[in-house]
């Protein structure tokens, strides 16, 4: 498996990381990039991330075998349907937003008979730094990645996507777009939202300043993820709202429970529900391998 | 400044840790430890921990001029009533709760004339281990450590305790008890809550464990303190209960906030409050310096 040419259709962290990966592998012979600013493919370009710049997504895609999306995943559907009639019939075409739900359903909008070259991925990185400067081919290695197949999606390209990025080191799974939203809903989304409210909830206080002055590793590790890029998150929530809503009721169920034993003082099923989450978290560790 | 004997009552990974600390800053002639297990207390002995075994904590502190007391929260008004009597007129007594003004009124109710050797400390570790076995003489490097004097508490006790922890490298601040446990039930306690809560309700999914497998480094760091020690963390939370349920309680507030704007789809002000939580945490550093 090698490319002839990878059309980056944004050059960020992600997009950049994956064209620096493939790039290392062996795996590509020229990559085409465009973004929306023209700083931005200036610095790809300088940073040897890209190898020519389109002035467009159409211009891009052209005689492209392999085309990432890494924009916003809000831009997805008007460039889906830019690149629509640009894209050659074999390519593989896959994007690496955060949310698959929405995705699928602009791909269906978009991609008319486009649409089974297109195989939505999502990169579970955790990069809370963000632009091209931060590119880095090794981003992915050792990383989970989701597929998720539409019912349209060719088989053929499907095998290329897990070759892909099996080739750049990653673990990777497959399953249904709304499959995926559930499950980044619990473990992604949910404990972004949580550590946005936490830090809204401490710098709202007028002694939050002196509070934050004293606070260790474990507030360091716990809120570490709420420095992660607003527009985006953003986006995220709000694609994904049904799911998340949904998983920030479970959790507050949960926290009331707990809540609930503080004030009666009952030491005992307090400890229990503290010893089932300990374990929990104990047993867990990052998947690194793709189950079966 | 050198002490001839450390009485460390109660000897796992805090206490250890000290008495590691003391000596390669060759701070202390001699560490006399007692342990209520005595598994633990040989084990400490056979890693060089401590250098002699004492039955009692009575025993313990006996010629000793530095005492102190690593056990959970709860044993700490019994232990002291059974030292109070063989404890030194000179010798300086800290303990390293994590919680304050509990401890300052077991100390008043226990100590009676010995009071005045009492200074409470916090040092702020954000370790998820414990035990004797893990106990390191880096522990305290570069952390912050809370003193919380009492009214009655000798002056020269407290400075010879400042400068007992800024010996080890830490960071000192003194504060009250009550501005103590205001400001750790934010930013420790809460984010234990939360974190607590957070794994309990992924485990109460039907689908928690294929969840659980698809998380990602996000995940791992924001429920890293989950894994903390069950009846340390329920002692906490009891002891502190007012300031923690006052800080969930605005917690809470503030996920609604965030919930109400993804319900009504208000992406301009929901990227604003998303904003300044990524702007706060960006801004956070763990304190270095001792405020003046």
């Amino acid at each position: 498996m090698k490319f002839e040419r990878l059309a980056l259709i944004g050059c960020g962290l992600m997009g950049g990381s994956f064209a620096l990966a493939l790039k290392r592998a062996a795996l590509v012979n020229q990559v085409v990039g465009f973004s929306p600013s023209a700083s931005t493919t200036a610095r790809a370009l300088a940073l040897g991330v890209i190898d020519a710049i389109a002035s467009s997504p159409e211009q891009a895609v052209q005689g492209a075998d392999l085309v990432l999306l890494a924009l916003p995943v809000a831009a997805t559907e008007p460039t889906l349907q830019r690149i629509r009639g640009s894209v050659a019939p074999g390519a593989l075409l896959m994007d690496v937003g955060s949310t698959k739900s929405d995705v699928a359903a602009a791909a269906a909008r978009a991609l008319g008979d486009k649409l089974p070259l297109f195989v939505p991925a999502h990169p579970i990185c955790g990069a809370e730094l963000s632009g091209v400067d931060n590119a880095s081919a090794d981003l992915y290695a050792g990383r989970q990645v989701v597929l998720t197949p539409l019912a349209q999606t060719d088989d053929a390209g499907l095998q290329t996507a897990l070759q892909v990025w099996t080739a750049l080191g990653c673990h990777v799974h497959c399953m249904t777009p709304e499959a995926h939203d559930a499950a980044y809903a619990a473990v992604s989304h949910l404990p972004h939202l949580i550590a946005f409210a936490l830090m809204n909830s401490l710098s709202g206080q007028s002694q939050g300043a002196a509070f934050l002055s004293l606070a260790g590793p474990g507030f360091r590790d716990s809120t570490r993820i709420a420095a992660s890029e607003p527009s985006m998150w953003r986006d995220i929530l709000l694609a994904n709202r049904e799911q998340v809503l949904a998983q920030s009721r479970q959790f507050q169920a949960s926290l009331q429970a707990l809540e609930q034993l503080i004030t009666s003082g009952d030491g005992e099923a307090l400890k229990q529900l503290i010893e089932s989450a300990s374990q929990t978290r104990s047993a867990w560790r990052i998947s690194t391998h793709t189950p079966s």
